[in-house]
């Protein structure tokens, strides 16, 4: 996939973190999603999972899907999204924890927020959310669909420690906003450090 | 174009980010122009519509110009500039922030703005101009084209917390210009942190 | 190899550092290692070099195997690796160094710690050591074999102002904790200067 | 030329910046030069200039040497150097501005040092001096060869606020020169701001 060799070459998912879904049938739910543990710099497109509504397998491989693959269900029923991504860069790894008190991350004012669906102008305020991590998925994805009712007009959130997730109603718009977002997130990381002090 | 390619690599028009235009007629205006939100780092060279001197699309294509095409037009205008590139880079978006209240910045005493047009020594004091963001082009054509005629020796602007517009005689040395205040402001910003103290 | 490239790229194996070994054969020891002083980004697969238990080039070449080839063979025997790798990044010269006084490094609470092999969980405390670096390989090696001894759970460790070593069962599993630590040390090592002081 | 390809990925010799000579015959001297003005990332190999030990272009082009043909001649005759290599990176230029007043940088206690022709240890102690900048050349090429005399053990030296000189026996050496040089001045720059102060 040409998108996750291109997070991989901008250093968003290396080792074989993160991990991308993309709707392929509404009902039943199938979505293409990339199996748990693979290098993304080197994934051909053959090793892409097919999975339902319940994270099982339907195509023919004996992959695993990533375990986070209820985050990704859950993320296309709330929002009805067509994809899904999910990166570890070190600026989602850094603010995720900075923030973590706070419970969210306000980014505003920068024109490249226009890029975020439905947002007309520099004069936006996004919130991302940030949820603490979990290796127990169906309690985080309960928190998760708790969160994103909250916040309905989030275009993404971030993982403590861990990364962010955001989607889109197409592929391309998912990694739209995943180049909009990580954007936003390293300006307001390096905005710390050119002023001399963490900006919260 | 390989240009725009170039300037995705580097993360300087990540997102849908950053336009390019390049005069293809003088009289009457023609200007080749990169379409409202497309993917720089994926745009086949039939996509680049041809746009006229009030951001018409002349050319046989549905797609609609960049909203600031009105920007570049103008740039064409009062500095008979033969291509005018825009990026979005993270240190045009800090440093336009950080130096707003003072309407410009100052880069001074480097080698590397040697390589402005017609600028022959590193003793040479370019004055960046920082115009605030607006979603009112017309209004923004204007305060720039102001702008412009105030510093009649400028070689690029900022847009306060959006990024860099520059210019030159034709798209290589365009071109040029946007590696050399890319670079002279990561220059400036970085300097900002190895000193411990922000760089104003 | 297109290991040794994608390190370069990264710029993780400049100037001739940085080395890398796999097993071909146990017993009696047989490696494939990167020869001394050259080149990773332009590095012919014919100019890899075969090893045995005590370095000696067993394969028809000129070249001299790397003078760190008895720490890599040691650390095939300690920890029954399949592959060893050394980068020399900018992130782990300068933690390596910082550190140092402690003899080591904790790195704790982050989602990418589970790429590491038998990590199942962010809540996870790994710690890499630091040894002094040396000329004298022998007992460099030795002081090592010693620190591997005491760090069973080690994944790897520092040599101070010098780079990471690393491993795996196989040369896809080391790749794999190179990335990891990289983006680790990456990531401790900015959430210093994002944090306004050194993350000590 | 796949060096000067490389070096304007990394962004070394971003907008027209850096220029690169390899000896092609010593007596009479013919150095192969890039030309004045070109951008790095697009440099046919036929564009390659001939210039004589005066800096006259004997090969049949148009295009003119750089300005600063003089120093890598100089630099050519002082050391006996195969290959000449000046870079304009962020790092170079911001280290020779903050260390100026002293003249010059040492670098001491990285195993990269290693990398230099003749460095055996890192228990070295590389000192880089650091001139004005100037743009007269003859004056400069003057007091480089004069610094060169005092310098006699130093492997590059940095130009103020414009870059760093390197050499080497040749092409292969002055390349690999310039990665461990770029590195360390990274590797210094960034320790400054990762203890919380510069690094003086």
């Amino acid at each position: 996939m040409a998108t996750a060799a291109g997070f991989y070459r901008r250093g968003w998912v290396l080792g074989t973190s993160g991990n991308l879904s993309a709707v392929v049938e509404r009902d039943p739910l199938r979505l293409a999603m990339t199996p748990s543990g693979v290098d993304k710099g080197a994934l051909p497109a053959g090793h892409i999972l097919m999975i339902d509504e319940e994270a099982r397998v339907v195509s023919k491989h004996d992959a695993r899907p990533s375990d986070e693959s209820p985050l990704h269900i859950r993320v296309v029923r709330e929002r009805g999204a067509g994809a899904v991504l999910h990166t570890h860069s070190i600026w989602s790894t850094l603010l995720s924890d900075l923030h973590a008190d706070r419970g969210g991350l306000a980014i505003e004012g920068y024109e490249m927020l226009k890029g975020l669906a439905g947002v007309k102008t520099h004069e936006h305020r996004e919130w991302l959310p940030i949820l603490e991590n979990s290796q127990d998925m169906p309690a985080l994805a309960e928190s998760m669909a708790e969160m994103l009712r909250q916040h309905q007009d989030a275009h993404g959130f971030l993982l403590r420690r861990h990364g962010l997730y955001t989607w889109g109603s197409d592929l391309a718009q998912a990694k739209r906003h995943v180049e909009i977002l990580e954007f936003l997130l390293e300006a307001v990381g390096r905005s710390g450090s050119i002023a001399g002090k963490p900006n919260l």
